[in-house]
Order: C-alpha cells, then sequence, then structure tokens
C-alpha cells in the first residue's frame, strides 16, 4: 500500500497494551480482587475501562510540555485515584493501591503471542514500542517470555505516543532507517503516527482488546499488513524465505 | 566491604568492552584483515590499542558538555582516521573504514560470558551498562547469546561513563534502588563511580584485556565481589540459594 520501493525489514517493534497483553482482563482480575471488597456491586471491567480512560489526558500533559517525563506507574497511580474518586472511594490502603498499579505489571500475553515472537525472532530484531517504561516492559516480558533485543519507546524519548520523538528515537536506536522497521499495533491511530514517521505498518486484529467485541478487528486506515494475530503476521513475514508465493 | 546493611541484590548491569567481550582480539582481527595490506609490517594489535587509546579522549567532549550526544560509531569512525593518519595511511576506501568500525559490532564474548550470564539470569535481571550504543549492544548481544532484559547504558543517557548519569539513569530505568544492583566490570574506575552512585559492585579478573598480561587481574579499590570470571561470579552470587554457607 506503499508506493515507493520496499527496503528489507529488519526490524520490528510492538505497541504492547492490547497489542501483546490483555490489559482490561488483567486489571479487572486485580479490580476484582482489592476494590470489589470495598465497592459493592462493582463491574471490575467498567472500572478498568474507566481507569484506562484517563490514560490519554494524562500522557498528553507530559506530549504537550506541560509536564516532565513522568513514568506510567505514576500516572496509572494519579488516575486511579481520580477513578477511585468517581466510584465514591476516599479511603484506600497504600498497599491496595500499590497493588493495583502493580497489576500492570502483571498482565497476561495473548495466547498467540510467545511462540510467534519466538518465531519472528529469528528473522528480525524484536522491540517494544510502547508507552510503557523500560521496568514496566521488563516485568510483561519476564512474565511471557518477550524475546527482546531492546526495550526501546516513551522512556528512551521521554515522551508519549503517538509523538514522533518516540516513533523516531526508537528507529535511531536500532540503527536503521524507518523504511526497514515495522510497527506492529493493534490501534490504527498508533499506525498513522507510525506511518508517518516512515515506519512500515502491520495491523493485529484484537476483536475484545476493550471488552467483548470492543477492539479492532481490521484497520481503520491503509497498512502494509493486517493480521488476524501474532502467528498469523509471523506466517506471512516468514514464508517469504521458503520462496513459494502463491502457496497461500 | 560496605557498612550499610545489604538490600537483595535484583539486578547485575554489566561493563561490556573488555568485561564481556575481547574487544582488542577481534579489533586486531580486523585490521590484521583490512589494514595490514596497505600499511606494511603493521602490529595489528598495536594499531586496536592506538584506536581504543583515542576513546576516553572522544568521550570525554560528550561528557563535559562540550559536544552533543555522539554514539560510538561515530566517535570510533573519527578515531579511526586519526589513527590511520599516525600510521600514515590518508586514503582508505569508505567500506573499508565501514568495516573496520563494523568490527565492534562483532566482537566475541571470552568464553566464561554466555553460559554465566544464562545462569544468572534465573535469578537476577541483567542489562548491559556499557558505553556502547543500542545497536552496538544489540549487535554484540545477538553474536553472542547475551539474554538481556533491556540495554541500559550511555545511549539512554546520552552521556559517557563514568558520568553519574549513565549509573543513575540505569537503576532509575529498573525502578530500583541502586543498592538492588550490581554493577560489573574489569575496570576499577568504572567499579569506583558506580560505588560512587551506591552500586553495589563486582570486579571480573580480565588479565588480557589489553594484551598479554594487560589487563586487572585485581581490583584497586574495594568491592563487594572479585570474581576470577563470570562462572565464577554466578558460583558465589547462586550457591546462596543453596544455604550452604561454608561449603566453598
Amino acid at each position: 500500500m506503499r508506493d515507493d520501493p520496499p527496503l528489507a525489514t529488519k526490524a520490528l517493534v510492538f505497541d504492547v497494551f492490547g497489542t501483546l497483553v490483555d490489559w482490561r482482563g488483567g486489571v479487572a482480575r486485580a479490580v476484582e480482587r482489592h476494590v470489589s471488597p470495598i465497592v459493592p456491586a462493582l463491574d471490575p471491567g467498567a472500572f478498568a475501562d474507566a481507569w484506562r480512560g484517563q490514560y490519554q489526558p494524562a500522557m498528553a500533559a507530559v506530549r504537550d510540555g506541560r509536564r516532565p517525563w513522568t513514568n506510567l506507574d505514576v500516572l496509572h497511580a494519579e488516575n486511579l485515584m481520580h477513578v477511585l474518586s468517581e466510584y465514591g472511594v476516599r479511603d484506600i490502603p497504600e498497599d491496595t493501591r500499590t497493588a493495583l498499579v502493580r497489576a500492570w505489571h502483571e498482565l497476561d500475553a495473548w495466547p498467540d503471542v510467545a511462540s510467534a515472537l519466538s518465531r519472528l525472532r529469528s528473522r528480525y530484531l524484536l522491540a517494544p514500542l510502547s508507552n510503557g517504561h523500560i521496568a514496566l516492559s521488563i516485568s510483561l516480558a519476564r512474565r511471557n517470555g518477550f524475546p527482546w533485543d531492546a526495550v526501546l519507546g516513551a522512556e528512551l524519548a521521554r515522551d508519549y505516543k503517538p509523538s514522533v520523538a518516540v516513533y523516531e528515537g526508537g528507529v535511531a536506536a536500532l540503527g536503521l532507517e524507518p523504511r526497514e522497521v515495522l510497527m506492529v499495533a493493534c490501534h490504527s491511530d498508533d499506525l498513522a503516527a507510525a506511518a508517518a514517521c516512515g515506519l512500515g505498518t502491520v495491523h493485529i486484529a484484537r476483536p475484545n482488546e476493550k471488552g467483548p467485541g470492543l477492539g479492532e478487528t481490521k484497520p481503520s486506515i491503509a497498512v502494509d499488513h493486517a493480521a488476524r494475530d501474532l502467528a498469523d503476521l509471523a506466517d506471512m513475514l516468514l514464508e517469504d524465505t521458503r520462496h513459494a508465493p502463491g502457496t497461500r
């Protein structure tokens, strides 16, 4: 879908929340455990959505330069207090707040991810290009076996996607041209920003990311590849080595 | 050797050039291949030493703020021209210069390193805290099987060791306290700087780092651990789990 001649892809960089890990399911489970006892008739998924709903506005302050670099643990903790307040909760023990913020470090990958990354690693450099900071990215990688070559993204750029600095900083850190890098995400807006920086784009369908039936099943923009999941992507990219066009 | 009560070590961060990889041997081999044909009676090891000798002055300009962040590929390329000039070489094909700079990406690890890192990874977060930039660290990791959780060091801090920003930036990125992190290096000056930032210290003997018999066999400062090599370090740190004091 791009007209310029392709350069060989050397690296894949990944959105993490939604694309690789099920943030809503994991956060809802932590909310169920820690918040349900103090909020009667709580819908943990709705609480998770409300918490995630504060995500973009909080990052906007950093992107706009109104606030110095602040990592997601801090933003998640602040946003949690807002959401608890909306739910009428004023007092919550500090260790409960800490456990809830920690839940973002303990999210599970979608079932297709780990083995597909392992396959893709045989041919490409792999790195997260996430709004998660380095410590958070390490936690998720250790838990789920993500075989990263490096951790790129927001903390390296000290800015948040979709700021150009995050995409450009990630590509520069790899020592590559933008067209040698594919951005992999389940969010069309992330891919649009990456494409504007010259990266190739891969959309991954995550139809249930934001709850049942509430995720992107396909991209809303033109992309280089659209895959059902990461296994499908690995099939697509790695079959090139088999030199068997038309066999799919 | 420190008086404050110990915190449990959660991460090990590593110097790379000398501590993990044999820069002199690898660079000398590339020099033998690419420079010997144009410089009669060349001593490749001496050429490698002269090239490495330009390393600290070149980084000093960045550390002092006289120069913006500039990565080692650029500094190595500039320094190469100085050294070639000292050797009376004025003309050298660009692809030869590129191959020589690339030699720093293709260094081999000392034989004890890969398996020891694999053992240490079961218990600790592991990351390079090197003056090498991210792309260079990735190259060395891929070549030698270093199982990094993230790539920390100069590029993240946009400064060079022994600047405080590199040690503090690495610890902060891990989300840890300095005393939860051990700096592992074969250079006492690197360890002294890390200790000044509060990190624990491990000295690795690399008696032949700068040529036969020209490396540190032991630290010149007080350190928390001194090991013969990385296998020895892994034995020391991992035996704690066996709860068998006095069996060594």
